[in-house]
């Protein structure tokens, strides 16, 4: 019996919704099939003295298990990863081939990506922004074609799904707002693949869950 | 007896020596005690298809060893960690915490160091870099902040230097342009803490080694 404890948000904003990282972690605890209770930060709670102490950036996910404290999606998901076979092979090349591909998915594709949405989300009147964003796409769109070539002939990065396509598809999750997924038909179908996933769809709808009930009240 | 071997660069501009990311994975090695062989990639060879079937980017290193190719300076740098305990403890909840603060170096703290680099180094007389540069350091300091509050009291992250402290201070050595690091005494210890490791000293000359005999004629 595991005694899992994840720390989300009460409420995002909708451009928000369905993309906060508590997601990456929510997806493998539904794919490895472990119950979990979650802690639910109110606004501006995430920049707290409390919660600054176990996520040093002010974020979320935390990730606590009887007496282990971890923050990062990444490394998070690579704890539950060691206790499923669903997100991590057995033998020890196909585990160091999984944690290559989620290295690649957050280090090599997400800054990439996570450039274009702070230009579109955060910034998009900013003088610099509009300079600025057709450099940046093309940045995301070289890692993003990169992957779309190593997916040729194949449903997911190693052939099987496993931790590294959860943390890829993820990231590419947070370019719903444009059509560059879309227009890369080996990538949209890849996305699609992993949306479809029982567990994922359990673990969306459990992120959502709480932002129905927290919604502020209009002004 | 390792059989490991690992791809570089046979030349890079001076902006880039002891900075490109084989000496991540040159220093671990140092540190774990295991002897390599190096690939030296010419100019333009890392977009020749060879290279890119094992490094889908086009980048290095590539880490070879009996058969396992894997890429990515982070997943790396775990799997030569795996191998020895002067990178990673030998507990589940060490373990688990020396891969939280590898995570935090490459996707909460790489993204943001690297977005200034960007400016500096590549896009310095662009009207957008101008524009976003006091923005981009706001963010990066942030994140710095946080990295030094974390270290208050400590010599490095976990206690022990780890992989984790590896990647973090190789973040770190890619902002030598500017002042900001010597700005934040915790920080700048720290790095040099790291920097004076004589596993350190060796890796970052068997990086640059190649430079000299390598470098361009000029025209």
């Amino acid at each position: 019996m595991s005694n899992i404890c994840i720390t989300a948000f009460k409420w995002v904003p909708p451009f928000a919704q369905g993309l906060v990282r508590d997601l990456r972690v929510r997806w493998a605890l539904e794919e490895a099939g472990l119950p979990y209770t979650e802690k639910l930060l109110g606004v501006g709670e995430q920049n707290l003295p409390a919660h600054r102490a176990v996520q040093p950036f002010g974020q979320v996910p935390v990730y606590e298990e009887d007496g282990l404290t971890l923050f990062e999606s990444g490394s998070i998901v690579m704890h539950i990863a060691q206790k499923s076979p669903a997100l991590l092979p057995p033998d020890a090349a196909g585990r160091a081939r999984t944690l290559t591909w989620m290295f690649a998915a957050l280090n090599s594709v997400e800054p990439h990506v996570q450039n274009l949405t702070t230009i579109d989300l955060f910034f998009p009147n900013e003088e610099w922004a509009k300079l600025r964003r057709p450099g940046a796409e093309a940045m995301a769109l070289g890692r993003l074609n990169a992957v779309a070539a190593s997916l040729e002939g194949r449903d997911y990065l190693e052939g099987e799904f496993n931790a590294g396509d959860l943390l890829m598809i993820s990231v590419l999750r947070n370019l719903r707002h444009t059509s560059i997924i879309k227009d890369i038909p080996v990538l949209a179908a890849y996305q699609a693949r992993g949306e479809a996933r029982p567990a994922f769809q359990r673990a969306l709808a459990a992120q959502v869950a709480p932002f129905a009930k927290n919604e502020p009240k209009a002004a």
